[in-house]
């Protein structure tokens, strides 16, 4: 079967029951990091491979802005598991024309995030190849008890922190060369090229052990809604009309409407399911974790699928189902 | 400056100085693998990247021995720390047409190695790519006290495991279409699939303390010994002589000699060092560690430098240095 037919998701399945799980691993392939047992203690650890002409466009992303978010998607992963990075393996394939000053500047963006969240790149593999490639590996501490995406309970609240839709419509913008000089487009431009990682809200939710499944959404809410109540078992629906969406998404989405906000890929937000009995708890932290935390939706029984619906209650229905980095093929 | 000027370890140099290391970090980049404190505990981590039409060629590398080999030198990182891999994270790029099958041949050569080891593959990612990429990130548990690069002291012994240059010459004759049907050329195309991590006698030597320094030959006898001394500040004098050559080596190397055996790649092989008080030991352990353990040279005075010498102590020249991803651009 042709990769293309089988998908992303398709494969990674597929690789999950080739794959033979050995001792100490406690959480192995299909979350957004794995976690795995030491001797004495535990780590997180997830890897995410960026490639030119796939991942990034060096036409419109400066390279010091590509190395902030070829780490800032691996530190996502790590924030959606309520952990706390500490290490990066940083591993590259450099096109033979480079030199060594766009190196630096590569170097730059990564060095600039990993101080910022007292993270130390221990190593990696230094290699030519004919496009840029981004491998990056990271290596955290776990909270108490990892969030997972197996947790969600029907009934439960569905959260989201911050704006959503804002990285996909700076993308689309680009794309369509569709750039104007204002705040809001800066304002989304920079969304896209420097998501940032939700570390701080995610190690408070997790030490109040407050969310009962979490994800990062890195390929649209609605598919990584999907991620969870799949692993959950259960179903979603989430009103529309209470997506959060920031002033700049407002102003310059025009027809593309709610497209991004729900299918858009990379707003890199946190997206987590709680018990209703925690909303106090989870309204008070808006103040605490230096970003918005949003009610959108609720779960359901697996049989409802995931839905998005408007004020009225009625089904709305969305076509783009996100990314998927087979089926685009 | 260009990168292919800088060459591979000139641009290892400049990422070393470039990246602030933080807390817990006993050591970084430059060794085989990094040593990074959790809160309690340890771990070793190293991360390979391979590159199709850099590290493999497909034309003659079926996906079962790239599977196993894409693990096997990260697995060898490992073993040059004196560690147990546990862990490995797996990021492929892999190109539109490829197939399912072609993904399970790839996955049976990685678990096959990863079964024999008890390491398990705990997540990745996964993309299109134009060729194939496969990035390993491997986590081990360390011993008690890793051996690194920058352990070994004038007067020390030098050792290697196994057979040097068999891999080498193996590509060297299959790129140039000297293949024949025989055991000889078979065991050397062997050794160029399927290299042997020498993780067995690694914890062994690792258990006793034994080694003042280590690291495993990926890039040839003499860079990856002057890597030892580099980091060691000491020099090196080896004896042709004393290299241990396998049978198939001697049968087909033909004019090129002891040149693979001095400076061919990928022999995965584990190069020591050790006080001579420590010989009987290391004798003993020929038994025990399934694999020969031959003496070749000793450490000197920095201002040796690295020097081969025939069995009556004259300076043998060696050409060629080794492998440098970026200086054979």
């Amino acid at each position: 079967m042709k990769l293309s037919r089988l998908g992303e998701f398709g494969l990674i399945d597929r690789i999950r029951r080739k794959v033979s799980v050995g001792r100490g691993v406690r959480l192995g392939i299909g979350d957004d990091a794995a976690w795995v047992d030491h001797p004495q203690g535990s780590s997180l650890i997830t890897a995410d491979l960026l490639i030119e002409g796939i991942h990034f466009d060096l036409r419109w992303t400066s390279l010091a802005d590509l190395g902030d978010k070829s780490l800032a998607v691996s530190l996502s992963d790590i924030a959606a598991m309520g952990g706390v990075p500490a290490y990066a393996m940083l591993s590259l394939g450099i096109p033979a024309n480079f030199d060594s000053k766009q190196l630096d500047e590569l170097y730059r963006g990564i060095n600039g995030l990993a101080k910022k969240h007292g993270v130390t790149v221990v190593g990696g593999d230094t290699n030519v190849a004919d496009s840029l490639l981004i491998s990056v590996c990271v290596i955290g501490h776990p909270p108490s008890k990892p969030i997972c995406r197996s947790g969600a309970h029907v009934g439960d609240d569905i959260y989201v922190t911050g704006t959503l839709g804002d990285a996909a419509l700076g993308l689309a913008l680009l794309r369509r060369k569709r750039l104007r000089q204002s705040s809001a487009m800066a304002q989304l431009l920079r969304r896209h090229h420097r998501p940032t990682p939700r570390l701080a809200a995610a190690a408070l939710l997790a030490r109040r052990n407050l969310p009962s499944a979490m994800i990062d959404i890195s390929d649209g809410l609605i598919q990584d809604l999907g991620h969870i109540c799949q692993a959950s078992h259960v179903g979603a629906t989430i009103q529309q009309d209470k997506l959060p969406l920031s002033n700049a998404y407002r102003a310059l989405a025009g027809k593309t409407g709610m497209l991004c906000a729900l299918s858009g890929g990379e707003d890199y937000e946190l997206l987590f399911c709680a018990a209703p009995r925690q909303r106090k708890q989870i309204e008070k932290l808006n103040r605490l974790a230096g970003v918005a935390i949003s009610r959108i939706g609720v779960c359901m029984a697996v049989g409802n699928g995931v839905r998005v619906v408007d004020a009225n209650g009625a089904t709305i229905s969305v076509t783009a189902s996100g990314h998927d980095h087979f089926k685009i093929l």
